[in-house]
């Protein structure tokens, strides 16, 4: 398959998948997203979907595709770019900020990027402020079996690769409960990985809603609130201090908006 | 006059200051600063008052003097330690955050550090949400008059050298209504310097209560803190994204809780 083929088929797949998730949570809510597009300082650009709803109290589903050329300071950390400056990246990002701190946030992105080499990366995890183990069970055992129709290491390999990443060296702790985390996905069939990354956006689809319905209708105290509230300051923490896609992000010429739609609608610090 | 009995007069001079300001914000306040000491990874450590009251939603005073050796990655960013990675120092930090949206935010830091080289550094801003020119006014002329005492240079040039510092790349925005900012301060004449170093910390110590008391009485609706709430998700995001202190303090092994000790209590994005 050629170049241009996999960029279209991958970049249709993210739009699609956007609008099934906008669908479901729209469903649930009762709310309805507003959709804005922004453009990117190089080329191409993307659509920002917000909510803020009954059950949401903010969530950000976005899609962009970009390309551009890196400027050499970047250049180093990205494979590919050796002889040849130029980007190429699609994706899909979601970040969901529930009003009730019985139901942990939940973060979800796959992308596919080409400079001269070409992968998918991507990966989805949730963090509850009042732990529920049949939740955390249920999101990982969902995408364990996402992971196992493809390949039996992914999990492990990607469980282990989502816990290393969503840390806050500074705190010693955890940003969440985990999830899967992968990135320089090219086994060399580019068919077989973009039916996993397909296959992971589809047990996020599926995942996401089930432990909503659940928890939806539980009662919260102000207290618990207040912990969900304090939760999330460390998660603003995780994201500007150390996440590599708000850091690279803002340092390229990003929307900002687009990059910080991961912000809680609010939140606490002692 | 010797390096040490240097060292004695700045954290003795940072030590008394940090008793009048505490002593001076609970008389406006009613509460009463609570205190907590920790100790350094290197040697040393430092003090960390922190009031929650009703004119002060939080504010944080800390003091710390602490010495240790850089790690190899953080000498070439640092003056004076080409031949040695040995440092000493010490400081007073002060974040104010108010319940009052009428009522600006205050920062202030005044340090004194040693490696083979050895320098004054610090600073004063203001970050309101509802702009009182009169205030910002009194605010900035305190400092010129306590510049122009020592240098009629340090005014203009440490208001710009503010300016830049505090400003969002990412927002295109400035973090507040600026103030001074100044580093690597050493001309030659230690006691001259300190004298300026003690001036700014007196400057604060008068226009803070001054300005807190002419807007503390204003009412607000919940509009008005809701603008405030937004102000500060800025301020977040400058502290965590780009103040060379909070990176570096994080990543040498400084206190987290003191450093982070300038969160607001509460913020909110859009």
């Amino acid at each position: 398959m050629d170049q241009e083929n996999k960029k279209q088929l991958a970049s249709e797949w993210f739009r699609e998948l956007r609008d099934n998730f906008c669908s479901q949570f729209e469903t649930i809510d009762g709310e309805k997203f507003v959709r804005n597009k922004w453009s990117h300082s190089g080329e191409g650009g993307g659509e920002m979907s917000v909510m803020k709803g009954s059950v949401f109290e903010k969530v950000g589903v976005n899609i962009s595709t970009v390309n551009g050329r890196f400027k050499e300071e970047f250049r180093e950390n990205v494979s590919g770019t050796e002889n040849s400056p130029n980007y190429w990246a699609s994706g899909i990002s979601i970040v969901a900020h529930m009003h009730s701190p019985y139901i942990p946030a939940f973060h979800f992105n796959t992308r596919f990027i080409a400079t001269d080499e070409q992968w998918f990366g991507g990966g989805a995890d949730l963090t509850p402020t009042i732990i529920n183990d049949d939740d955390v069970e249920e999101f990982h055992n969902t995408f364990r079996d996402a992971c196992n129709n493809h390949d039996k290491s992914y999990y492990q390999n990607f469980r282990k690769q989502c816990e290393e990443y969503f840390f806050l060296p500074h705190r010693n702790e955890e940003r969440g409960k985990g999830g899967i985390f992968f990135d320089h996905m090219n086994t060399g069939d580019w068919k077989k990985d973009f039916e996993f990354v397909k296959e992971v956006g589809m047990a996020f689809l599926k995942v996401v809603p089930s432990i909503i319905k659940k928890r939806k209708d539980i009662g919260w105290d102000e207290n618990e609130k207040n912990l969900q509230l304090l939760k999330r300051g460390r998660y603003v923490e995780f994201n500007l201090l150390w996440d590599r896609g708000t850091q690279f992000g803002l340092k390229t010429g990003g929307n900002t908006e687009a990059i910080l739609m991961s912000m809680p609608p609010e939140a606490k610090w002692d």
